[in-house]
Order: structure tokens, then C-alpha cells, then sequence
């Protein structure tokens, strides 16, 4: 008896892996496997991966890649796998690329403020690393504690900064990667300013793996402001507290963040918090100016809210910001939570909000809602029965409508946790024909073969 | 006698344009392509354009391209003509597709602080237009009252505020462009963040016409500064001067500008101005905390300059600012300025300025130099006489080393005034072969036949 072709690829590629990488580097157990399957989606990956490369430098990445795309082998790059679209499921036959071993940072220059990486890091080690500098690394993802630089380059990912200091594309200087062919290039430079040639670190950015593999990142780090200042305000509904958010910009401000946590949240983290009010809003301000803008967001928030706290205290801070760093695990107490991201124009928050509690009393499927308000991005949560084997068709159908929502009034269906496989239907809603077709005509020059990825984002 | 083959299809090429485009759109006037064939860098355009179309609607960019992609006509876009690296030059046979007509700023949403404009929109009365609303538009390169947006997009143009605001990309959250066959593409969105699709919208930015004709843009607005603090500073060496610039980078304060102005150039502007020093550095800090920032600016600069002036005034300011504004004028008035955009990492910029002084003496001839100091941006300029047909040997010889220069200390060959035509024998140096090469294949996605600004660029 001969083995099925596709078996016979499988193995001499597996063979070629094991012939040309280093001896600790290609894994095919069965528990690693399993463990290098899908992210924090949850999303089943159909079927089992054919094995996991834990690559440890550049070398690694190029030798897989160019094995996987003489092969037709489908390749997944990986960091943490904290992502929440699905952008890291390898399904059967897939060779998962582990790049969370390459985690070094490889320079940390002060004095030209930047960071040169490896896509391993974490992101806030490197926040860490740059605050001993007086510096850091600005974008913030809420799972920066886990998440790696190249999973949040790969999603272009936001946090709660951005709303002051840009998503992830805003602090990515230059890129090495290595195309699918195994050809290493290098993108942008060292400096914040610059034109020769196309922007393929933009390009990049935000790609999910899907036009080439990250290997090092230089990336922009900024002065720690001098201060910062705090406030948290309760309001009786959570349309007023998205009004409240938007007549902070009105009024001039650029917080350094602004977020919404609705009623339904509060009483999960902790029921006691939700009878203070329907819907809680976090600003902070920072920089020489923090305490004259947190006096001017007071005067904003005023009129609007039940009650408003100020303080100027880090650790009196970080109790005000408790609420929305709880969010999270509260709700995954509670089920499995499939969290939107979508984004509106700023001034569109209170209508989405109105819209989702709409969408959400239609289908009878209970929603969840925090935001990053200063830039219009709402985290929509369903929350669903983790015994189930698939969503259900009113939860599928509630985020297909926020997602629609999103569309019509002028936003787009993710802010910075990318299309992964869980928003992939929608994409050319949002993209139109053209612009889909000229975008899937950049992913063939990138990837000829259709190996990066497979599957995900367009 | 039977017309040349080449005639016969320009012939073609216009009786199609004059059928297909409303009446008023084409000319072949002597005068009007004459006007249309170069850019304010004097650069020779090689012959004289076939025919200028003044597009006043997308509908006439479709017609135009669909017809000359057909015919494989080049076609040339352009604004207002004040590139500086040639990228709007039009030599024998090429369309001058002139868009400073489509000049309509479309909405202006204070709301959602943002601007949605055609190409032809001059820089500086978008800002004014934003004024009106309690914003602005950050952009400001030093021809803002002259060059358009379309202009501004095209080379990714920076200005003084970019040291805070960054450059035109960070300000440009959608696109509607014109891809080389006449399909109309949208790219982005109305809102800060998103991320699905590959971002197209940065890779037009900086494309200097190459790739697609841009017909509108969505633009960021931002709050104008509650304050704003200036100072001057005047130092005995322009090496002192760089050295103070990234001494404020060092204590953490982000200024909303920083210029360097050397000896040389203040002699051209008034003998007076350069008894006071050998350099000049111009600071501003804005926002809420822009005392207490000029305060630290100050403490930072008294140990290193001879001289520190500083008001909060806004006349006083422009009045400070007023050497840096009046360079380019003083330095036109000695003969035809060839400007040179480098961009070196912060910490290198003195170094590079005693290297440019090494060039300068080498090939004995005098560099004026200007810089956006807290980005490295300098701009060395070598003035030539304006009555020669040809740069000089050595004005070519000493701008190339300052290239090679630029791309030894780790920095760029142009900051923020495109390749062009000017710096395209440098590109491949800075690029590297595999990144050109791919650069290359995403040009032939967008403008397989090549119509679109040949021989620029890339």
C-alpha cells in the first residue's frame, strides 16, 4: 500500500524541515499540536496542524518558508496567540510557524528613541525595558501582558493609548520580513521621517500574516509624559456618557484615553458597581498639560454625569481604570465572550449604542459593551454558552447586524483585532469589488502561492 | 507624406479627449504647456508635453486614463507645480494631468474632525477653512499657501509641526483614487482606526503619481492648541545648535516644531542676523502644558546657547519664526537653490552637519543648511548658478555624497519631498535589490502598462 500523495508532500517536507532546521526547532507532538491549534477566539481550527516550527531566528523562518512554498504547504504564523479573530487557526495540514522564541530585544537606543525587536517580544516587557530609558512603547493592546510585538504588528493593533498616540502603525518604523519564496526584506528605517519608496511598512502592518513573516521590527519609542491625570464620571445612561465623550473632543482635548463601560459590564465585574450608574467613563489626560485638560474634561463631564472622581495619583489611577481592565475576565466568567470591534465616526457613538441594544433585544442574545471612545471603537461582547460546539444562529446573526451597523453609519467592522477567519464574510462588504480584487492582486505578489495564512483577512 | 506612427496615435489620443471630455478640459496651447512641463526644482522636462487636461470632476481623470492606458500614453499628474525633486516634470509626448482645478474642500465635519477635499485644495486654505471650526490641519510644509493636498499626498509631504503632528499619511484617513485603467477605487475610511484590508490608502501616500491619480481624500482634523510658547535660541556653532535640539528630546519634551538655521543661510537673509550667531534654533511647544514645556526647553538650552529669547505671544512668535520662513526666499535671490531633504536618525545630526560642512569644502561648493531638527530633516542647499543649462559636476559630485551620507549614518535620501526625478540614481542604494524588486511588482499591479509619471520614483 503507497501513501496518498498529500501524505507523501507532508512528509518529505517534514523530512526537509527536519534535515535543514536545527534539531530543537520542528515539533509534530500531539499536545503541541493541539496547544498551537487556535487563539483566544476560541475558533475550532477543522481538523489538526501537521507541525509546529519554534523558530529561534531568521534563518529558521526563511528555510520553512522556502521548503512550505516549493510544497504548496500552508503556513500559519503564530506569536502569543492572543489573538481574537482567528487569525492564528491552523487547521489540518498547516505547518504552524511559532515565532514567540524569537524574543529578543536587539537594541534600545535613547537617544535616537526607537527599539529594533524581535516579533517574540512581548509588548510590555519592551514597555518595560523602555521605561528604565524614561521612555516607552506607546500602544497599549489590553493584552499587551501576553500579546507579542509581531501578533500586534500583524493586527495592527490598538489599546487604549491610541486614542492619543496611534495604533500599532503609528510606532513602526521599518520591518524586516521574509517573503513567502524565503526571500528576507527589509522596509522603512531608523528615522521618523522618510519617502524613498512604496510604504510596505505600512503595507505590512495589519496583514495577519497573510503577505509575509515578520523576523524584526524597528519600532518608536516615546518620553514618558511628565503627569498624568485621572477622572472617572458615572452617568444614568450610557448614550449620555458616548455624548459626553465626544464633547471632550469638542471642547479641544486629546485625551490619552477615554473609556466607555456599559451598565451590563459593571454589574458583571461586581453588582455593586453597576448601582452607581448605567455606564462609566475613564479619561485621562497626560503630558505637562494633564491637570489643565483633566480641569477642562471636569467641566465637560459636569452637566452630563452623576457623579465625577479626580485624582492625579498613579495608583489611585489604576483603581479608576480597574473597572475596564476587569471587563475582560468578568465576561469569560460568564460564557465564552465573542467580542466585536467595530468602529464609527466619533460622532456616531451613541447611535451605534442605541442600534446594538436594539440588535441585541431582537435576537434575544445579551450584549456587552466597552469602547474606546475617543476613537469611536466599540468592543460589541456576546457572551455564549461555552459548552456549545458551534455559535449559535442568533448570535451569529445579532453580530452580523452590528457589523452591518458599523458599515452604515460610515465605520468599518474591526478597529485593531483584525478580520482573522471570523469577520472574513464581511470584508468585501466593506472593501467593495475593486478595491477587494486590487488588494487579493497585492497578496499574489507577496504570495504567489496562496501559503501565507491561507484563509485569513481578505 | 503619411504621419509618423508615434504622431498618429498622440493624434488619436486627443481626438478621443476632445470627444470624451467636456470642452473646456483640454489644451494644447504653446504657452499653457510650457507652463505644465516642469516643477519649482527647474528640472528640464526633455521636450514639450503633448496636451494639458484640466480636470475639473473624477469623471474627467476616468476619461483621461482609460484613453491613455488604452494608447499607452504617459500621463503625468500634478498640483500646483512646487515639488521640488521634479516629480511633476513632462517631457515630449507626455499628458500633463493638471487637477489644481478640482478644488472643492466636499465636507467639513467638526464633529468628526475631519475634512473630506479634492486634490486640487490648497494646503493652507484647508487650514484656514478648520480654523473657522476651532481646528486645523496639521500638514504644513513650508509651500503650504501654494502646493495642493493632491500635491501633498503624493509625496508624503512633512512641514514644521510634523516634529509633534507627523507627516501627510498621519493625517489621511481615506482616498479616492484613479487606478492607470480608469477604475475608480475607494481606500480607508472616515474614521482613526481600522484594519481591515491591507492598508492602500498608505501605500498611495508617498507614491508621487506613480500609482493611481488621487480625485479626493478624507482628512484628519485636529483640535488647534489652547497655547502655544515659542523660543529662539542662538548658539556659536551650528554642531551646538543640533546637539541642544536632541538635549530637548532627551529631557522628554515632544515640540510642535524645532528649526535649525545655519550661519550661511542667516547671512543670505540679512548680514545683520548672522552677527548674532553661527546658528539659530527656533522651538515651539503648543497645548495645554506649552509654558511648562518651554520652561523645560529653555532649562535644557541655557547651558548650550548663547542667546535665549522666548514669548507666548503670536505675533512675537512669527516673528522668531520669520528667519526660518524667509530662507528659501533669501536663498533664491543668490541664484537657483537645489534643495536636498536628508533624514538622519536624531542622535546623528550633528555629525551630519560637520560631514555636509567636509562635502562642501571638498568640492568648494558653499551648502546653506535649514533643518526640521527634532526629525533629523535636513534640508542641505546648494545653490547654483541659475544661468547654465546643467548642474555643475560638482554641485551633482557633493549632492551624491550627501546621499551616500545620509544612508551611511542609517538615514534617507528625502524626508518629505519625494524622489522625484532628481534622486532616482540613489534609490536602489537605499531600498536594497530584493525590496526595489518587490516595489517594482506592486507597481505593475496598479499601472501594468506604465503610463502613470514614468521615470519618476522608483
Amino acid at each position: 500500500m503507497t501513501a496518498a500523495p498529500e501524505t507523501t508532500v507532508s512528509a518529505r517536507f517534514l523530512g526537509l524541515l527536519a534535515r535543514d532546521l536545527p534539531p530543537d526547532r520542528l515539533t509534530t507532538d500531539p499536545a503541541e499540536l493541539a496547544a498551537h491549534a487556535t487563539d483566544r477566539s476560541g475558533t475550532p481550527p477543522g481538523g489538526e496542524p501537521l507541525a509546529v516550527v519554534r523558530a529561534r531566528r531568521t534563518g529558521d523562518v526563511t528555510v520553512t518558508l522556502r521548503h512550505a512554498n516549493a510544497l504548496g504547504i500552508p503556513v500559519v504564523p503564530r506569536g502569543a496567540g492572543t489573538g481574537l479573530s482567528g487569525g492564528a487557526t491552523a487547521g489540518e495540514g498547516a505547518l504552524v510557524l511559532d515565532l514567540s522564541g524569537m524574543n529578543r530585544i536587539l537594541e534600545l537606543s535613547a537617544e535616537d528613541q526607537l527599539a529594533v525587536v524581535e516579533p517574540g517580544v512581548i509588548t510590555a516587557e519592551l514597555d518595560r525595558a523602555a521605561g528604565t530609558h524614561g521612555l516607552r512603547y506607546a500602544p497599549d493592546p489590553a493584552s499587551a501582558a501576553m500579546s507579542t510585538i509581531g501578533g500586534n504588528i500583524a493586527t495592527n493593533a490598538g489599546g487604549l493609548r491610541c486614542a492619543k498616540y496611534g495604533v500599532t502603525r503609528d510606532s513602526v518604523l521599518g520591518l524586516e520580513a521574509v517573503l513567502a519564496d524565503g526571500t528576507v526584506i527589509a522596509t522603512g528605517r531608523r528615522t521618523v521621517k522618510g519617502v524613498t519608496g512604496y510604504d510596505l511598512t505600512a503595507l505590512l502592518t495589519g496583514s495577519e500574516g497573510t503577505l509575509a513573516v515578520i523576523t524584526s521590527a524597528t519600532l518608536r519609542l516615546r518620553p514618558t509624559p511628565v503627569a498624568t491625570a485621572t477622572l472617572a464620571a458615572w452617568f444614568d445612561s450610557f448614550e449620555t456618557a458616548a455624548e459626553a465623550s465626544y464633547a471632550i473632543a469638542r471642547a479641544g482635548v486629546v485625551p490619552a484615553l477615554a473609556e466607555l463601560v456599559d451598565g451590563p459590564v459593571l454589574h458583571a465585574i461586581d453588582p455593586a458597581l453597576s448601582e452607581r450608574g448605567a455606564a462609566l467613563l475613564v479619561v485621562q489626560c497626560d503630558g505637562a498639560g494633564a491637570a489643565a485638560e483633566a480641569a477642562a474634561v471636569a467641566r465637560v463631564l459636569a452637566p452630563l454625569a452623576s457623579a465625577v472622581q479626580s485624582t492625579e495619583d498613579p495608583v489611585e489611577a489604576e483603581a479608576l481604570l480597574a473597572a475596564r481592565r476587569l471587563a475582560l475576565p468578568a465576561l469569560e466568567r460568564l460564557g465564552r465572550p465573542l467580542i466585536e470591534d467595530i468602529v464609527v465616526p466619533r460622532s456616531r457613538l451613541a447611535e451605534a449604542v442605541r442600534e446594538i441594544r436594539c440588535i441585541s433585544a431582537r435576537h434575544d442574545v445579551p450584549v456587552f459593551t466597552i469602547a474606546h471612545a475617543a476613537d469611536g471603537n466599540l468592543h460589541p461582547i456576546i457572551v455564549v454558552d461555552p459548552t456549545l460546539d458551534r455559535l449559535p444562529d442568533a448570535a451569529w446573526e445579532a453580530a452580523g447586524e452590528i457589523f452591518a451597523l458599523a458599515l452604515r453609519l460610515g465605520g468599518t467592522l474591526t478597529g485593531e483585532h483584525g478580520v482573522g477567519v471570523l469577520k472574513r464574510q464581511w470584508v468585501a462588504d466593506e472593501l467593495g469589488p475593486t478595491a477587494h480584487a486590487l488588494q487579493r492582486r497585492l497578496k499574489d505578489v507577496f504570495d504567489p502561492r496562496h501559503i501565507l495564512n491561507p484563509g485569513k483577512g481578505l
